[in-house]
Order: structure tokens, then sequence, then C-alpha cells
């Protein structure tokens, strides 16, 4: 359930404006502000049956997007990348002091990267 | 119109396959091969004034995708950060055999280049 919720909560940040209001709301409230489905109808004064069925269409929709776009799974391998040029940028530092050869590998490794995350974003269009 | 062929021909690339297959035809056959509306009806048998009605919902729902997602601007704003880390990476090897003093200054500006895309990124979510 935890996994669930982590992912439907990275698809919501990406895609939860392209989803209608009441889809929307019934994500948020279940997945962010963690109420049951009873309580949700409650507040949207729909029956429980009415927020389940919301709900299914909704987390449908996200996948959907995420199947077609492919945003989440870009950002995080740019993330993961661009976490790996900082770490050669504070291995740079480190060894500023030290021999030209260990720098420039270094840099030789930021370029490589570099060069994947631009081709990676073109690949987005 | 060659900027609104770009922009749209980019809008297409982020949001084309969230189009419906008919807006998706349309707006591939008009922008991307440059065919005129009527060939257009031709080729997918719908009336002239079809082809445009579809064209004219298809342009505005990649417009209202960007509104509320704003992939492209983000691209953009990325690509030209990305870029502009890759004219640091290179004046950091220019200067390699320099002052420390030189490197330390693009490493630094580096790092805020790079925490800047990471804050973007964030921001997709």
């Amino acid at each position: 359930m935890f996994e669930k919720l982590v992912e439907v909560g990275l698809l919501f940040d990406f895609y939860g404006k392209l989803l209608s209001t009441k889809q929307y709301n019934v994500i948020e409230l279940y997945y962010i502000h963690d109420l049951s489905l009873s309580e949700i109808g409650e507040q949207l004064s729909i029956s429980r049956q009415g927020v389940y069925d919301n709900l299914k269409r909704a987390e449908n929709h996200l996948y959907s997007y995420e199947q077609k776009l492919g945003l989440v799974k870009k950002f995080n391998d740019n993330q993961n990348k661009i976490k790996e040029i900082l770490d050669h940028i504070n291995k740079i530092s480190v060894h500023l002091e030290q021999s030209d050869y260990v720098i420039k590998n270094d840099i030789k490794r930021i370029e490589t990267i570099i060069i994947d995350i631009l081709k990676n974003d073109q690949e987005v269009k």
C-alpha cells in the first residue's frame, strides 16, 4: 500500500492538473489527506461507491498519462544523472590540488552525463 | 506563421500522445507533413471544414496542456541551464593548467546551476 501511495502521489504531482475537478479532489483527499472513502463521500456529497469509482477512474487516467508521456520515469532518470554530476563536481573540488589526471577523468565523466541528459530530454519530445 | 509552426510542433512533440487519433493525425498532416486542409480532408475522408474544426480543437488542447503542465517552458529552461553547464565545463578544461581561483569560480557556478535545475524539476511536480 505504501508503495502505491508513493507511486500515485508522484503521478498526481505530474498529471493531477489534467484530471477533472472531481477526480482531482478524490485523489487528493484519499492519497494526500488520507481520508476514508466514506469520509470523502460525506465531504463531496456523493456515495461511497461513487467515490470508489471516481478514484479508480482517476488512477487509471494517471497511469495512462504516464504510459503515454513517461514524465515520472524521465524525471527519476534525470534526477539520478544530475545527482551523479554533483558527486563528480564534489570530487573535482576535493582533488583540485592534486594531479590534473584525476580532474580530467571527472570532467570527461561529467561531459558524458550531460550529453546523456540532453539526449534524454530530447526523447521527451 | 513560421513561429506558430515551430510552437505547435514543439507542443505536439510533448503532448501529441494525449490527443485523440483524429486530432493527432490532423495536426501531424498539417504541421509536420505540410498538407493543405483540402488534402487532409481527402486523405481522412472528412470535409475541409471538419479538418479545420479538428485542427483548431487539437491546437486548443495542446495549448491547454502546456498551460496546465508547462513542460515546453521547463524543457527550454533546463536545456539552457544544461548548455550553460557545458560552457563552464569547457572553461574548466581550458583553465585546468591555470590558477585554482578560476576553476573554483566555475565550479561554484556549476553548483548553482545544478541546484537550479533540481529545484526546477521539483516544481514540475
